[in-house]
């Protein structure tokens, strides 16, 4: 599928549709990618050598530059013909590695990306400085392009980010977290950048206040579908198959839909059990699959992954504001891509 | 001196001009003051209540609010006639609660030290994100001025801070630190921001390049003479009065110019002190009245306030782009006033 074509071989393998890909939009930003690239290293430099060994040890991991890709893509669906969306894909991409330093420092989380975390090679205090950095150059790129309702949108959307780690910090560890509050930490948190990622390439091709907000829209509801299937993954997602990397949210304690359900939906003790173990974080072996099997009973994980569809759907819905096109496709496959990881 | 006035009362008890004050400054934009402390109340708000609750607990605490000072002086000594400028202030003293905050963040090496290690984690965690909160929150504020020119100076300082910052971390506990090295990490850690905060009053009010070049040139001599002042005030000042809350930074094993000049001048011995108490903190009873001892012989202190004196007094003759009236007289006054702190 290397080139956004389903292959019929696939096809028939399965018997039905080839499973939704990356590829397209993957094909449909790759001369951008490279510039984009190119434009990371460029504003991660500075003076001071351990701002770019430091940014470099994230940057270098890859990571899916889902964000970015967005605004890429958001763009090439607007016809954009300008030049300033690679460097705004870029200021997305620095928010959220700002965002990333930050969390590492906040979560104590021993791996990002499958590296050991900035934290324990350079100490809280580089990383943090790091990211105050990366959040500056993000800025900094913004200015540069002299559009101020594109500014407005990522200052806004940097003061939501902050909002929704902040929220999600007084809510950590508390099992009778509500669904609404744990949607609207997520909303902040997650959301609100692929909303502001996507809106950002409306901006920037002058269209009207409704395209504006069909493209936030689509990016806001990507979002949260994106969080929920991450949040089932980590309890191994619809099938619940262990031995892929499972488990950190809950040894972290953390509060997910699926805790969130298992939690209301449970009997007295059940809910003792979840108090144990995320509130009082005392675990002991067998409580991951005990609390996989409770999700199962009560279709917590189901019914997180059903919502994520659910959002899913809502997003591509809200690309039927654009014509038809490879760009829309390609966007379409993947919100599809994003979900049909949960299974 | 409440009017800013010198009154000659004060004139003739000591049989020389009284000290320099503060106070002309803070008549000059007493008005503006209370509408600064009131956006800073209303900017700080959230819907999560523990931002405002943390960011009181710093904002409450007050400090002298210099740098958003200078901003609404230098729009007086402009003549600005417009709103926008105790909105720009405020982000100012945004900008610098929130490097305040991330300055305060505890390194992991410090966890392990005996002490809980919940309560600081969540102290680092609160600390980052409401310091993150803040920092989009100002340019929240600069995007509403939607003057460009003041973004790019804003968006600058916040990287040349966080640059500073990372620099004086690659510096730490090295006594070999050169002066050279020591004057840049202050210019970009310190200094910056005094210039931004003096330069955009001359943006907002419309103000050339060479009006804004030397409002940029005051704040700048100002921040560093402020900062030299600091680091000689930590060992006692010129008079190195004990019993003033004094030794901060030598327990901390900070790098200041009365360190570096003392280790440059030191012999052998002294060096082998320096590295003892700085490089490797190992500090015993005494060690702090020695290396007190030890900057006086080499001239350590003098000398680091003299070079804030030249700094003073480059920064007022930056002033003299101006014309003579009660903004400039106050702001000159309060350089004065920065200085006079050493003796």
């Amino acid at each position: 599928m290397s080139n956004g074509v389903i292959s019929p071989a696939e096809e028939k393998a399965s018997g039905q549709p080839a499973q939704p890909s990356l590829q397209p939009l993957l094909d449909l930003v790759a001369a951008d990618m490279d510039r984009l690239n190119r434009l990371i290293l460029s504003y991660a430099e500075a003076h001071v050598e351990l701002i770019p060994k430091l940014a470099h040890h994230l940057i270098d991991a890859g990571g899916k530059r889902l964000r970015p890709m967005i605004t890429l893509a958001a763009a090439s669906l607007c016809n954009y013909s300008g030049e300033d969306h690679v460097k705004v894909a870029c200021a997305v991409e620095f928010l959220h590695t700002a965002t990333l330093l930050h969390d590492d420092v906040v979560d104590e989380s021993d791996i990002r990306r499958g590296r050991k975390a900035a934290r324990l090679l350079w100490g809280n205090q580089a990383t943090v400085l790091v990211g105050d950095y990366l959040l500056a150059q993000c800025f900094r790129m913004m200015v540069e392009t002299r559009n101020l309702d594109a500014l407005d949108i990522m200052s806004s959307a940097a003061a939501d980010i902050a909002e929704g780690e902040v929220f999600q910090l007084t809510l950590q560890n508390d099992v009778s977290t509500s669904e609404d509050d744990y949607m609207q930490m997520i909303e902040w948190k997650t959301a609100t950048l692929f909303a502001a990622a996507a809106e950002l390439g409306a901006v920037l091709a002058g269209r009207n206040a409704d395209e504006r907000a069909a493209l936030r829209r689509f990016g806001r509801d990507l979002g949260i579908a994106f969080q929920l299937v991450d949040d089932a993954l980590d309890y191994g997602g619809q099938q619940a198959v262990m031995g892929k990397k499972v488990g950190d949210d809950f040894r972290e304690g953390k509060i997910t839909l699926p805790v969130v359900l298992a939690h209301a939906r449970g009997n007295d003790e059940e809910r003792a059990f979840w108090q144990r173990v995320i509130q009082q974080g005392e675990q002991r072996e067998g409580d991951l699959e005990h609390a996989i099997a409770l999700m199962q009973r009560h279709d917590a994980l189901a019914d997180t992954i059903a919502r994520a569809r659910q959002y899913g759907d809502a997003a591509n819905e809200a690309l039927q504001a654009f014509p038809d096109g490879k760009a829309r496709a390609a966007l379409r496959q993947a919100v599809d891509f994003c979900i049909a990881r949960a299974y």
